[in-house]
């Protein structure tokens, strides 16, 4: 699919990506109010959490033992111990203590916990024998957080942990952003529908299926527009239905279909502005080509199962993550291992090798996964992640330590 | 909460770990079948994918061009061309040629293709001027996948690639794990529903939440049996309601109250076999307890927020990804970054430190974030992995290279 006489001028990625992302809307998503459960974890904060009282708000006994005020037991010795009185009360005077357990409130007029295991006990006095330091064994109110602190900022993600967080500081709600609506649509006369009946020279809608999986793993809905056959007027039809109501549009396939590029003349066809760049100094996914229509991006990635997955890192993950509402685009998680083979750039084409990275000896070693062309969605379930090759370097030598982003584990 | 007295021996991570893994069925997961759509990506695999046929089943064209026999091909030069004759059929002679674009397959006959820009048309006359090489610009049948090959391995999750690997190889449905359902109760006088009023000596139901929102991300289901008094016949009572129903329950708060012990109690009281260690030698997290009740696991974690997520991360984890019928237990992505400051650990304890990693000059760095007590959770929001400093280990030195667990990333 790869067809380099097809474009007669290739734009770089960081153009290409810069151009685009800016050629369309940075206005706000719609906010939602949620109830603050487990599921608006993974959501992104319309809003920031500002702690509206300190956390713990009160000053809690970290041990099970006796609150005390310090300033009693400072005399106190084995040759010489101190004897107070046990109270019941919310308020301690001098001379006294309130038996605590892990977690209580420190009594009004305390200020230090003797653990249980440093008295004796009998009736209603309680010994002690030695001396202790103020604050002893407290957890301080707003020692977890401060009244006014900034915990999550708004743009980012929700998580298991700031989720929890807001919920301590008694949150019962969030201002959340609407989800984006992604609209997808297959292109080209030899697709037919997973479980449809296909003869042998049909391929099966994969493409799709993969790139809903990639919008809905990184939170956005997906609405499928199905299969349109290579038709630019079809396809324009179906790009102007999709975008009456999603807010982005993928399509895959008729990149550069019979020496046509049906897809980007339907685009061009369907509103304004069009094509934005088509034809990207990237290997695989040169075929990829970015548009916008009525304020809404378009991503038209290549029919080439891999193709299509690059084009997405490469355009689609920002994209996504702007619509939504993230501050910034979020990245796959980074390792540095250890290059075992040399793999080979191209100049002038930004590369992504796919890799397998393992645990090696004493470090982390990285293989390129057997380049096959960019057609074997194999070479995808057999790797863990992307080596990125800059456009200025003709490759990289073995044994060089290289950054890897990473799609999924490291097997034991 | 953490009490050293309360317990008379530690057991280790790993004898707790493998003691408890091993004490509950090793039964697979009931299976269910689900039609092959992007919902499936996430799932866990029941069955081998395996090829029913070669992917690509047949021969294709890697290029636009024409369809020849490499043979007619071999004496081609710029001063001896060749001269072929264009036909439709799907299967080709000597001296014939089809034209094919990107995908197409290459008729019978055929097994090479010239690129149309090294061609030259003239009716249904196409010529050539080079020799070709066999196979150049096909790709053959099963280049991606060999028919019988093994594409991915019953108990490995699904994830978008090989989803769509096993879309193209014709898969309408996949069979996948019923997902666990897991139980969840907090216990504790003092802790009140979220969105509850609450007076200032209440705390939130935060952990719960937390424990729910992590569950989820790993695939499982919750059911939530909510909050119960510190009261061991109640308690007991809930734990066997809930795994009436559930397939494992993890409970927080209540392991080690006012010197009581009632959450292993209430377990104890609720059946056989009961608690299997409690108070491990982790830190944060010694009072974290594992049982086994009916065959199903029970996680006793900590009232302390810091304390039931390492208690969830530690045993947590592994037993839900058993539960999930995975093969191995899924480890959060591991880099390796250098320490910019000393960090301590605890001699006969397995420390888990919270950390940040930060892009630095010329590599991934490190630090510990600041050491609050285990109750804080906003030093889980502020870090984005954890160093585990083994029980043999006094500490790690500043400029140490050490692998971190990253269960967040890096900021740019």
């Amino acid at each position: 699919m790869v067809k380099l006489q097809g474009f007669q001028k290739l734009t770089s990625v960081d153009e290409a990506l810069k151009a685009w992302l800016t050629a369309w809307s940075t206005r706000e998503p719609q906010q939602v109010l949620l109830p603050l459960t487990a599921d608006v974890s993974g959501r992104v904060l319309a809003e920031d959490i500002i702690a509206q009282a300190d956390l713990p708000c009160f000053d809690r006994s970290a041990m099970d033992g006796y609150a005390v005020r310090y300033n009693d037991s400072i005399c106190a010795s084995p040759s010489n111990v101190v004897k107070l009185t046990v109270v019941e009360t919310d308020e301690i005077d001098a001379g006294q203590a309130k038996q605590v357990w892990t977690g209580n409130p420190i009594p009004n007029g305390a200020d230090a916990v003797v653990m249980i295991e440093n008295t004796e006990r009998e009736g209603n006095t309680v010994t002690i024998r030695n001396a202790l330091t103020p604050y002893l064994n407290v957890i301080r109110h707003g020692e977890d957080v401060k009244k006014g602190q900034l915990v999550a900022k708004k743009g980012t993600r929700l998580n298991p942990y700031n989720t929890g967080l807001a919920a301590a500081l008694g949150y019962s709600a969030l201002k959340v952003y609407q989800k984006p609506l992604i609209a997808l649509l297959a292109t080209g006369n030899e697709i037919v529908a997973i479980g449809a009946q296909a003869d042998r020279h049909q391929i099966f809608d994969s493409n799709k299926l993969m790139l809903t999986a990639m919008c809905q793993e990184l939170g956005a809905e997906v609405v499928d527009f199905g299969i349109v056959k290579d038709n630019t007027d079809d396809i324009a039809e179906k790009i102007r239905q999709a975008l009456k109501t999603a807010d982005a549009l993928i399509t895959t396939g008729g990149t550069s279909v019979g020496g046509l590029d049906l897809v980007p003349d339907a685009v061009n066809k369907a509103g304004k502005p069009g094509v934005i760049a088509h034809g990207i100094a990237l290997r695989p996914a040169m075929p990829t080509g970015v548009a916008v229509l009525n304020d809404k991006p378009v991503m038209i990635l290549s029919g080439n199962p891999v193709a299509s997955i690059i084009g997405f890192e490469v355009f689609g993950r920002p994209a996504i993550c702007k619509l939504l509402g993230l501050n910034e685009p979020e990245r796959r998680p980074i390792l540095k291992a250890t290059l075992t083979r040399k793999i080979s750039g191209v100049l002038g084409r930004k590369t992504y090798v796919r890799v397998l990275v393992k645990f090696g000896m004493n470090e982390l070693t990285v293989e390129p996964v057997s380049a096959k062309g960019p057609g074997s969605i194999s070479t995808m379930t057999q790797s863990n992640g992307y080596i990125i090759i800059p456009e200025n370097c003709e490759g990289l030598r073995e044994g060089k330590t290289v950054l890897v982003q990473m799609f999924n584990n490291i097997e034991a």
